[in-house]
């Protein structure tokens, strides 16, 4: 007689998506002419740059002859990418890292949902709320207990170091969705705070070719002690428009150690390492080679100017709110715009006055949890037309 | 203070091909001239067909230009693929499956390992005894029981049916490591096993396309009832030389039904939709575009050819074997052949012998479990020249 995971019939459904592709579809019905404009979803729009599609070219040419043909790749990785992603990302910035304490993946969102594999259910988990839901449904599939830390205007919308001891903490810095930024004394004091109470990290900075601000800081690891406390989830996904070539890579150094039942401290880099090798078998050897040209200097100068085509957009429309009258955050070193609804007024029905009186479409806040209440979430991802034309929209109805 | 999953600091570490690695390169350097002739690998070595290469060229060129460019997928896989795996595999079977019951993914590997995500712990778990290690692994890392089904020359390799109630079984034709298959007759056994245990099979049929024989099943759903009690993966990696592009798929009909804790029953399919929607972001767009081409006509006769190049490999080396005077089994619809081992000489010590006296790489076979001790498995996956040449050193040996 087989068993089912009792927590998926417990988890909440999360309809966020769902509900607002249901709202546009009816409005859409009734209004057939209407030009509906969609900043709401987080998925970039720009093609890929011309370095990554050669290199995606020649990979492909790989493997058509016998001699360059590649089978199975390491389930961590080339070297030839976890080598640039080291010299490129980490070591400019004053972080020794070897190459076996970078796994490289099909996406952050995989290892993200993942890693809860190699830790007991009885860990309690700390999020940000707002919150990306996916650190939230994979702890409630493992029978995890989740508490919640309030990002608000208040606190800068990087939380308040909680009283109690939080087992492992879900960060995610530029933010999604509120495009919030930590400095690094915000960051230390969250390191801090691991430290102190065992605390393991979970550090989504699926966002950092975003960060424009020099002070800002790029990785965790940029703050000592760091190493003994966090693991660090990147993602070409937004750096270099991967969202559908599929390519992530995750950082456990190997002095980060946690507990076993019986006292003992374990690293985790070597279970991780087990957990890859028995559940993975290597992102794409076309991927990865396409990922490699990101860090070319025509790779980098091209997907910058991608980068900087998303950030003047989040310009515009931070720009355009704040003229208009609203409250506006995020947007700066981040391809998200958190914006406050007038008066208070509730996210879901802000979002529907949008709709219905701007054709265009965001995500409302309360989706993304309790705190989000209040707030809607705008994309920077569409084309620059479409961010002119909803703000101009937007201003009229002020 | 955070916590590990214990189960991870107790499963056995697995030496197998660590193992092998280190004799080849002890013996390398000790004979830095020696002619290695390595068949014991499992990984394709023929680049993949025009069809593909071609159809990845042109996947690529989609993401250079806005109009055409692919971010997120369906975290399912796209419905030009799944429609044509449904047309091409199953609907020509006579079995009829709708296209939410097909869910596309990186391969078989990270499937199989995976969807223990959605079973309870307590699941006792049943595979065939030599196993393809993932199995074992990825059930051990979630702290469930295993139970060995001794696989023989008795039984034909394909196992008996086990007095003991099985929560899950795991069944994979043709077998990874001994090459066999099993018929219709033999599969019902299991199935009829499987409903009136309520069991779950865990069907792997990742080198189905290597099978000759029409009176061989190709899909678990060939057998009536089996879309009540079976899960199927399959793979593009052995079937078009994917090992390295990453492509497969899961079949998990609307019928199937296991137990949740309050004795109800739950249906699997949106389970597992749930879990791949929060821990996956879909499968690469260029691997799915691939995959894709090998359906068309072109893409079909090019595959096949390659299949049966490494077909050809293994009926050369299987009758090379027994006219050297060696009982050798599989290698007739799998790429595996399962060579017993002269006099029932220890695994290790013959694999020594072949590496020391014919410079030829297998693998020992109780590397794959207990009953594997007797067995070597030699892959047909080599070119042709190397297992013509290694076939001659090996009779030279007799």
């Amino acid at each position: 007689m087989a068993y089912i995971n009792d927590n998926f019939t417990k988890i909440h459904h999360r309809y966020l998506f769902a509900e607002v592709a249901k709202r546009v579809a009816a409005y859409k019905e009734q209004n057939p002419d209407a030009q509906i404009i969609r900043l709401g979803i987080g998925d970039v729009t720009q093609p890929l740059v011309p370095a990554v599609i050669e290199a995606m070219h020649r990979a492909v040419d790989d493997c058509a002859k016998a001699e360059t043909f590649h089978g199975y790749g390491p389930e961590q990785g080339y070297n030839f990418l976890i080598d640039k992603i080291i010299a490129h990302d980490y070591t400019p910035r004053g972080i020794h890292l070897d190459s076996d304490e970078v796994f490289i993946s099909d996406g952050a969102k995989s290892d993200l949902g993942n890693i809860g594999d190699i830790l007991s259910a009885n860990n309690v988990i700390g999020v940000t709320d707002p919150v990306y839901p996916v650190y939230v449904d994979t702890n409630s599939m493992a029978g995890r207990q989740i508490r919640y830390i309030p990002c608000t205007e208040q606190n800068g919308f990087t939380g308040d170091i909680p009283a109690e001891n939080l087992d492992v903490m879900y960060l995610c810095f530029p933010n999604n969705p509120t495009g919030a930024v930590i400095t690094r004394e915000g960051l230390r004091r969250w390191v801090d705070y691991a430290l102190s109470h065992n605390t393991l990290i979970m550090y989504d900075s699926a966002y950092e070719a975003f960060i424009t601000d020099p002070e800002i800081p790029h990785s965790i690891y940029e703050i000592n002690g760091a190493k003994e406390c966090a693991i660090e989830f990147r993602s070409f996904s937004k750096t270099a428009g991967f969202t559908g070539v599929r390519c992530g890579y995750t950082v456990i150094p190997k002095e980060l150690k946690i507990k076993s039942s019986d006292g003992s401290l374990v690293a985790l880099n070597p279970i991780w390492n087990r957990r890859q090798c028995s559940k993975f078998n290597g992102a794409s050897y076309i991927s990865q080679r396409g990922a490699e040209a990101v860090f070319s200097a025509e790779g980098q100068r091209q997907t910058k100017e991608v980068i900087n085509y998303y950030l003047t957009n989040a310009k515009i429309i931070r720009d355009s709110l704040q003229k208009s009258g609203f409250t506006a955050f995020g947007g700066e070193n981040a391809p998200y715009i958190w914006l406050k609804t007038p008066k208070g007024e509730d996210s879901w029905k802000f979002f529907d006055r949008l709709l219905h009186s701007a054709q265009v479409v965001t995500t409302p806040g309360a989706g993304f949890g309790t705190s989000g209440e209040g707030y809607i979430r705008i994309t920077a991802f569409g084309s620059r037309e479409n961010c002119i034309e909803a703000m101009e929209r937007i201003e009229k109805i002020g």
